[in-house]
């Protein structure tokens, strides 16, 4: 279903440059690519490495987000990546596998007789994962004009370091990297593969979805307020039970989210005193809502809101609720998605579409530009860990339909 | 309603005497009168200077309690007493009531033209609170022979103190606190006043309260297992959250307690990873079943392993239960806790016995030797804490009906 003029991606080579990728910066520990670090550094290199074999040139831009481009006449190019940066002890695809397919598509058409309707750019983004200092989709956001460099100036990593001058070490000026987006207007849209990171494609039987957007959040710190009191001397009528008030939120926030056909969780919960021999006085529960539909989103928080003070009223405590962080749901680019809907069916033959429950680089990019994801398998659900895979069938047919997702978006006229 | 030879107790005095020793071994913080520090010889210091006063010698037994006797013949002596440590930031009353009480009744027999009908001994138990090693009830444990030496030899404070080493700077050699039993041939009886620590008596309008025992504990570490997931990419049917489970059983385990009238606390829940971005893969609950009838308390315990093993099938959890610690019921001697009940309605027309849901040095000298307590009022039922408190006029009828109850005990022919 190519076109006769089309570059094919290679993808069992692109599998193989993640394998390499994975033997010089992963341990048996997983993948050890944290951001701003040497084993980051190396895995760049490397990419640098292949990039210059196919003989394109490489930048940073302000954000410290690495491109490549393969120029082709002055249409805005077609953006293809994800990101090398991994959590610590992380998984060996969890970004790479973008990054190594979109180089997958740079070197076939460097390799290839034929010349792309416009230019294709591969894009690197600089710390996805914000596992050091907390601040996710660092360099998309940057790209994007969402990133307010003086919220995180004094973020410190685990060990005191500041955001800013780790940055600096790395080349990158905080109040210049907003300078990032110069580049907006030079390409036209971007596309990214990616791992699900979630158990829904394997327990389906498929082989890859196309993406429609990634889910907004709502996250929220609930925080009871009883009385702490004597295990013993403390008849149950007389309680003021914090931790039991938590423990009531959490089951009907679960049932809230089952209700509205969105998730939540309550990965969180402290107990003060914390003691097997005092009831619990205060308790501080994190609640983080997530739903693909913004109004459905807003309703799962109301309804959480209602019933915790419910509960709180009910067992004679007090609450707070403090709000951490929340983010709009995002809708990726109508005829994007359908393109990649399309060859994910011819190649796979799913016709399955979702919405991210995970924030990606894409989220952040199609603030500003048309968008779309293709999503592979992850074998059992498990990501950010060592134990994260997909299956060698599952990937070179992941490859290959981003391949030529990203052929048939070059071959379209007018974009 | 007191004999004609007896002599009365000086309530107002006892109470005079708390303040001073609140105002000896006290800072804004509350009771510093941790036991094995300064504070605490502090306390023993002036209790020595009273015992001086009177005239009655006092010697350390080999577990480092404290003993004045009130010589007076040969038959077994009555004991009186209770503690002088506290928790650090403690309340001025909690065990140094049953001291300056029982230090009340020797005064008013040693300043009697009368003699007692015979020796009248007063203890300071050492380390009730084990809130500096861990081990409650040290010096009264000894005393009774159930005290493992072996098993406490290796615990360290949070310093890392040994206690082995902190006995020894305090003249205690551990292999020998068994020894203090070697007194117990010597006693005939033991009685103790305490403050309830709990909110029943004045939220019953009552001055004080018989105790005919205290509670059996069953404390246990539930181990609730599931998978760790991605807060948005797992989907809820998808889940196997242990937290939930853990919350789901801390519920039914109130509802336990409830129904069998015993109290059940689940003070302490730890999630892992416990990030609000990670499904909890593994829950640790910590549970405490106190019920002063020990059939009730062993089916409450099983009740509770039946639930949080059901709950845990029920989200496809393992679960993993570890004891942690367990006593069985104390139930105090009947014609002690008559007497007791007597001499409360006679001074504070309270008909009130009740089960005491704190252990009290009481609880071990009660496995060797007839023992009973005497509760008064706590404020709020607050205890451990700087605001724990007790009206003067609830203090000086509690003596007093201390005092009437230890004659009373004296009065008796037999024992």
């Amino acid at each position: 279903m190519a076109d006769p003029g089309d570059a094919l991606i290679d993808a069992a080579r692109a599998v193989a440059d993640l394998r390499e990728l994975a033997n010089r910066t992963g341990d048996d520990s997983g993948a050890q690519r944290l951001c701003w670090t040497e084993g980051w550094g190396d895995a760049r290199a490397f990419l640098i490495e292949l990039v210059d074999e196919i003989g394109v040139g490489h930048e940073l831009d302000r954000a410290g987000n690495l491109w490549a481009t393969l120029d082709s006449g002055s249409r805005p190019a077609l953006a293809l990546g994800s990101h090398l940066d991994s959590v610590p002890d992380g998984g060996w695809l969890d970004g790479a596998l973008g990054v190594m397919a979109a180089l997958g598509v740079l070197r076939a058409w460097a390799e290839s007789s034929s010349k792309p309707s416009r230019p294709i750019a591969l894009v690197d983004w600089a710390d996805e994962e914000g596992a050091r200092f907390g601040r996710s989709l660092f360099g998309s956001s940057a790209f994007a004009g969402s990133l307010d460099p003086a919220a995180v100036a004094n973020a410190r990593d685990a060990d005191g370091e500041r955001l800013e001058e780790v940055l600096a070490a790395n080349a990158v000026r905080l109040d210049r990297v907003l300078e990032a987006g110069a580049r907006r207007d030079r390409i036209g849209q971007y596309l990214e593969l990616h791992i699900e990171q979630g158990p829904v494609l394997e327990a389906e039987g498929l082989g890859a979805a196309a993406v429609e957007g990634c889910v907004g959040i709502e996250r929220h710190r609930l925080r009871f307020r009883g009385q702490a009191s004597h295990a013993g001397t403390t008849p149950m009528s007389h309680r003021r039970d914090a931790g039991l008030a938590a423990a009531q939120a959490a089951l009907r926030i679960e049932a809230i989210a089952r209700e509205r056909s969105g998730v939540a969780t309550t990965g969180s919960l402290a107990l003060r005193p914390g003691i097997a021999t005092a009831v619990p006085g205060e308790a501080e529960l994190l609640v983080d809502l997530r739903h693909g539909d913004s109004r459905a989103l807003v309703e799962m928080l109301s309804a959480v809101v209602a019933e915790a003070r419910t509960i709180a009223a009910s067992r004679d405590c007090g609450l707070e609720i403090e709000p951490v962080w929340a983010i709009d749901p995002t809708r990726f680019d109508r005829a994007l998605v359908d393109a990649a809907a399309e060859v994910v069916e011819e190649r796979t033959d799913s016709t399955r579409r979702m919405v991210s429950g995970a924030l990606h680089d894409a989220a952040e990019v199609a603030r500003v530009l048309p968008a779309a994801m293709v999503f592979v398998p992850s074998v059992a659900g498990i990501s950010h860990a060592k134990e994260e895979d997909t299956s060698d069938e599952d990937l070179i047919a992941g490859i290959e339909a981003f391949g030529a997702l990203a052929n048939r978006v070059l071959a379209r006229p007018g974009s």
